[in-house]
């Protein structure tokens, strides 16, 4: 069996991640082991964590290694088996990464719940994705009915699930994405109650007109400059669940400028807000939670969400790197075989 | 009857605040009205959120009037009541700032428990500072035994606090006070396991030699470079308590140089940080707790206090100004008119 696989070729140099980082091979693999499984990738999740993998150096999870597949969750089907526990043909989760097959240990695999959804849906609303921005939110965010809930890159993974938990939690949920199609999609089709475009010239002043009674959660995906737009409306008391940086590459320098750091320090005393920094990981005893809230939305209608579904393994770096362009629109999905295929 | 005032006279300029701001007033009290009493200050409180008092605009307490006291905590006597729950010689808590008498509503004072205390010490130890320390550190720190604590200021009201009570918990106390004599007696005197020096050339180095499992609280009273030197050493995981910025005077414009907002920002993610600013006033249900925990450690004596006690309400300009240049050592307090006084 081969295995396509879309590997790290080289680190980043300047200006941050290219095609020329990502190369494509051909691997041979031999038979499953014991206690091993044969898996066929049917999907594959994109996602902007990825980015900081494809760098040297200390960061909350190791380097990829120049040459290994690029990391990532899958959606796979079970080619052959040699574990008891999976049969030929079941579908679990992986994190394999971005190939087409692949050998696992089934101590390492998950075998997916029937949740009544399709299966690119456990990559997203019902996936990481969407169980950081339920989680992130309920737990670190403690929304309170009548509260104002700003989330960025709002029509992603995470944002569009933080925005519709907050708004079915009673809360005012205001959107922060790119252009007018998806602030739109944000307010007619998720139910939030106003949606600011970040490319505004008049960003700032849109924000702080979406959001009257201030902010009282910012549910940050981005850092950068919406991070910091955010902070002079947070009222007191207010709380920042920290997700994510994706305006932000942290592996360039710092800019020249005003030293912004005492000022965020004083505002947090003056206002006392609390800025919690959180992974995934810290939030998986609310799995069970999770599934049953976010199935039952789904199906009462409640609940929406809307994937962005790439054809095909070789169409994944260019994908991945769109998303930092904000050229994805939902979350970012490479199909990479089709799932009636044996 | 008189009252001796410190009021303010102007505000701060560009070099902070300075003994130009203060001046010494005598306004004539008349009687006191119903169910007010007329008070005798005995000690008062010096505090450094004072200084932020003393400009205009919005903060987390209102500004002082020009014209007005100087705002604080005292320790007074009842010298004469219209009130019928005070007598005559009556001790009670009262925050009518720097005056030598005031007449108040007895609805603002509060009967001093019998902690079994000199006096004073209701404005330090079993006073706001150490309730602050005990609070923050307890609520916002969550010190856990064998974790290291780390604590700025280390030898104030708060600070000396903070660290005692992680000794206290298991915690290994490390404090960042100013000069050799301070920080020998963190160690020798309150028991810190290690203090550094924050004049040392090498404070940084020795910091971290002071922390070899890393920080896991770090209670802030400083801001500041101390504040930047304390987060390459945070573990995954630790809380930030922010609990006041006396090495930054707020009111002067931020410093060019690297903007190192985005990089606090991307370390709170990284390490899954919490930074948590808070006051006094939201701890105040811990009182029970505070005064019963406090005096007991005081009585079998594991936990120690220092009061800086400065002679003559004439002098409170220039203690509190020697507050942010590190001079005093120990909880600062004026002595306004001795306690055997009538």
């Amino acid at each position: 069996m081969i295995s396509r696989q879309i590997q790290l070729a080289s680190r980043p140099g300047p200006s941050g991640p290219g095609p020329e980082n990502f190369r494509l091979a051909e691997v041979a693999l031999g038979d499953p082991g014991p206690s091993e499984v044969l898996l066929e990738t049917l999907y594959l999740s994109l996602d902007p964590y990825m980015r900081a993998r494809m760098y040297e150096g200390a960061n909350y999870a190791a380097s990829t290694a120049l040459g290994a597949p690029m990391p990532g969750k899958t959606v796979s089907r079970v080619r052959t088996s040699n574990a008891p526990e999976f049969q030929t043909g079941d579908i679990v989760e992986s994190g394999h990464g971005w190939q087409s097959h692949h050998i696992a240990k089934a101590t390492d695999l998950r075998a997916l719940p029937d949740l009544g959804v399709p299966l690119s849906a456990h990559l997203g609303v019902l996936g990481l994705p969407g169980h950081t921005g339920y989680g992130g939110l309920l737990r670190h965010g403690r929304p309170q009915p009548g509260e104002t809930v700003v989330v960025s890159a709002a029509t992603g993974g995470v944002g569009s699930m933080v925005g519709q938990v907050a708004r079915i939690k009673g809360c005012r949920a205001v959107g922060i994405a790119g252009g007018a199609e998806k602030c739109r999609y944000l307010t007619e089709e998720l139910g939030f109650a106003a949606a600011v475009d970040r490319h505004s010239a008049t960003f700032a002043e849109d924000l702080a007109a979406a959001c009257p009674e201030g902010i009282d959660i910012y549910f940050d995906n981005t850092g950068g400059e919406i991070f910091a737009a955010c902070l002079p409306l947070l009222n007191r008391g207010a709380r920042v669940p920290i997700c994510g940086t994706i305006s932000v590459d942290r592996n360039q320098p710092p800019e020249q400028g005003l030293d912004r750091m005492q000022e965020l320090h004083a505002l947090i005393l003056i206002k006392q807000l609390t800025l919690q920094g959180f992974l995934f990981t810290g939030l998986q005893d609310m799995t069970a939670d999770f599934h049953r809230d976010v199935s039952q939305w789904i199906a009462s209608g409640a609940l929406r969400y809307r994937e962005d579904i790439v054809e095909g393994l070789e169409q994944a770096p260019e994908a991945f790197l769109g998303l930092f362009r904000g050229e994805n629109f939902g979350k970012l999905i490479v199909r990479v075989a089709p799932e009636a295929h044996g």
